[in-house]
């Protein structure tokens, strides 16, 4: 069974590379759009099409495998995990960046056999980085194996954290007593890229110690789940439990120690999960 | 006159590349060092390195022209502008990027004649990327011209924003509660890509739409400036008033609407200036 995951894996980068392409040419082509008109309609036609691409070019190779992505949710598909080999997509990963080309923009793929994350992708299309790891194999950047810091010592860690206007205003300052309780530890500071599977990729390659985040979505998560387990670093609950994919619950680190106590300091909200409702 | 202040900015462009360089070479080698130790000397050391690098290669051949540099000023040197030609130099910016190799690491040079900014450039050195912007003859990334977005619907900006621990209970506060502002305007979001000049530089290409900082320092500004009002940008004090170099206070944004509202919804905190003291 191992060399057909592989076959998949192989298949994964291939597609990703390919809407990766069509992510920048809506950059390069529509930036007048998007500055004359509401940019939201540009990026959720974008996001459509990457997500078609994806899953189309998949489910001719792969029949009977199956598939949670954003924009199929969006549109009413379940979003539940089963054992069957599942394709967990989000086509256009920081589409908020994407609005701006802010230079954080990616494809995130995980594949899942039996609920555990197999291999993982994300492509940093506009860097031009494709991150790639599989199950016990490593991790990569464009070919090259990377790993995290191995920082234990949070008052040297450099943090990464979400930081957007909640509607919920318990969420909003509870979101905010988190970055003031973390950079009160202190640590080295908190950086906010804007792409969920970008900032878990910069924890694997070292360039950033810690990421956690309420409210992120299953399809968020899984290409850079695996990459920044296979990059030796940590990935647990926010309670500082084991980690669960449909929990929308995250945190990772370069350590257990400092992934302990980011889940010890921080304050939790309720978010939902991905599989109910 | 004119065309010397074109040899000085061709030379200015090299000496940064160069620098650059010797950045991405420290960080390549001493990776291990970072790791294994306190990371604070290698900055230090890479800091002071580049400096001596930029000031010697210049003083070579304006042998009467003057300095402010980061690391002279930490020497003692005086942080002074006059009227005659100044070269006003920040060998790193983004030094806890450049610890933790998060990929926005700058070299930024300004050349002020008569204390107005004369030419500016600020190098990316880990994306490689030059923006270069010389009065009245607009700016330009790697050879190519850039230009602010234009928008002036705040409730459409990305913010790039300073957050860091503060030692003073105060300025931590209002700090803290600025993003809350910010955020609940609402704007589309937050970024904090930590370094000064390269925050500027991504509202010249459009990739953001605002900045503002209190507590930067003239050789944070001096390059970016020239390269924001050069794409088309409004900079501005703090209070919304005229932009002063040395005052420590900034805003930088695609329009002046935009700016205004920034100024309007801030508060202040006190911070001293870059000419005093």
């Amino acid at each position: 069974m191992s060399d057909a995951w592989q076959e998949c894996m192989d298949h994964c980068v291939e597609v990703a590379r390919k809407a990766g392409k069509m992510i920048r040419e809506a950059l390069q082509e529509e930036i007048d759009v998007m500055q004359k008109s509401s940019p939201v309609d540009l990026v959720t036609e974008t996001d459509q099409r990457v997500e078609q691409l994806i899953i189309s070019s998949i489910k001719e190779k792969y029949p009977t495998h199956s598939f949670i992505g954003e924009e199929s949710v969006a549109a009413g598909a379940p979003s539940v995990l089963t054992d069957n080999p599942t394709w967990i997509i989000d086509p256009i990963d920081g589409t908020t960046n994407f609005v701006h080309r802010f230079p954080f923009v990616s494809v995130s793929i995980g594949f899942a056999v039996n609920k555990e994350v197999e291999f993982g992708i994300v492509y940093s299309c506009i860097e031009d980085k494709m991150y790639t790891a599989r199950k016990g194999k490593g991790a990569f950047c464009n070919g090259a194996p990377i790993k995290v810091s191995g920082q234990e010592d949070i008052s040297q860690a450099l943090v990464l954290a979400e930081m957007g206007f909640k509607k919920d205003p318990d969420h909003f300052k509870t979101m905010l007593a988190n970055i003031k309780t973390i950079l009160t530890i202190p640590v080295h500071g908190i950086r906010s890229p804007g792409s969920a599977a970008i900032n878990m990729c910069l924890v694997a390659c070292g360039s950033a110690d810690a990421y956690y985040h309420m409210g992120i979505h299953c399809w968020d998560m899984a290409g850079g789940a695996a990459v920044v387990t296979e990059a030796g670093g940590v990935i647990m609950d926010i309670s500082g439990g084991p980690f669960d994919l449909m929990s929308r619950r995250l945190i990772v680190a370069s350590s257990r120690a400092i992934a302990q106590r980011i889940a010890k300091e921080i304050t939790e909200f309720h978010v939902g999960r991905d599989d109910t409702e």
